[in-house]
């Protein structure tokens, strides 16, 4: 096999590019000068080292505590809580949420035997209780997926942050901006009836 | 910026992926134990020098010239005619051509400057005077895309090779397998009428 080939290979099993794109990809960075196919590798060969867990919220960053965390400008006294790492970079980029976050790690799915021990909710007990800097916290957003996996999570940190006094909503779920009524489903349009806003 | 930034911008300018799909598939890299990372470095770093164009037909190879051209059992008085080097690499993987190729390296496309002397054309004209290996050529295959450019580049090398005493034939338009009469366009349609078989 030659390292075309390989290359391709390797490409491949990125998430969301098949063979046939892969081989596109290829062809693309050797059609190139090299400049792109060598920064490309120097990024890959040093994102591991440069990119480090925060210690704080567990999003991913150069710096432990994180440009988020570190940032006293932000509103420390509201946590947005998110499934993956990715999830905190969609919400900054959409510029909604000035507060901090906490990343879960995955979502409670009995079926693929994920449950709360394996999730990073010991740490935001600990976040709940100021044993670092995020003292009086106030709300908790539950930023997770409408999906059976985000229901369950949510309602079982729903459960368990009863006994602080902090306020816990979740993102509303409904009808997407620019869907139309004919193209969603019965469970989204269910939603956005229960959760109907008054105008 | 930090490598993970740098990383999803470099990972955007490859074709096909835009900014979110850069974002989940460095994310996934991270996610990843780093041996993924290292592996696509490696591979990145050594492309440009591990792969050439072949001196014979101009498809990429580690060896010149590349495996097709140099094997005696394919029939070297065929020769077809693709775009680019990937397309090569596609109809070697259909099984379904045992001749030889000739990369043109694009299609004359006058607006965008590109006319026949941007082609790799003298050096097939090389190979059907017999310069090196292929001496007798019988036939010589036209499997450019049923585009503008790729049926001005094919009516080109048609006028072109009538001095020679060789079958020029072009790839069947028409109705792709599976296709729905009611969904192809009309062109299509237009050329599946005039190129229908005897059954």
């Amino acid at each position: 096999m030659n390292a075309l080939d390989r290359l391709i290979i390797l490409l491949s099993k990125l998430p969301g590019i098949g063979k046939k794109s892969a081989g596109r990809i290829a062809y693309h960075i050797l059609d190139t000068d090299s400049a792109l196919a060598k920064n490309l590798a120097a990024e890959l060969s040093g994102l591991h080292q440069a990119i480090r867990r925060c210690g704080v919220c567990g999003g991913f960053t150069e710096t432990d505590p994180c440009s988020v965390c570190s940032d006293s400008g932000r509103d420390h006294s509201i946590i947005c809580i998110v499934e993956r790492a990715q999830d905190m970079r969609i919400i900054e980029e959409s510029r909604e949420f000035h507060g901090v976050f906490h990343v879960l790690g995955g979502l409670i799915a009995p079926l693929e035997g994920v449950g709360p021990g394996d999730l990073s909710i010991g740490k935001l007990i600990d976040r709940l209780h100021g044993d670092n800097s995020d003292r009086h916290i106030k709300e908790i957003i539950l930023a997770l997926n409408p999906t059976v996996e985000g229901d369950t999570t949510a309602l079982y940190l729903q459960k368990l942050l009863k006994d602080f006094h902090v306020d816990v909503t979740r993102l509303a779920s409904g009808m997407p901006v620019g869907g139309d009524i004919e193209y969603i489903d019965r469970l989204t349009l269910s939603r956005s009836f229960r959760g109907r806003v008054k105008v």
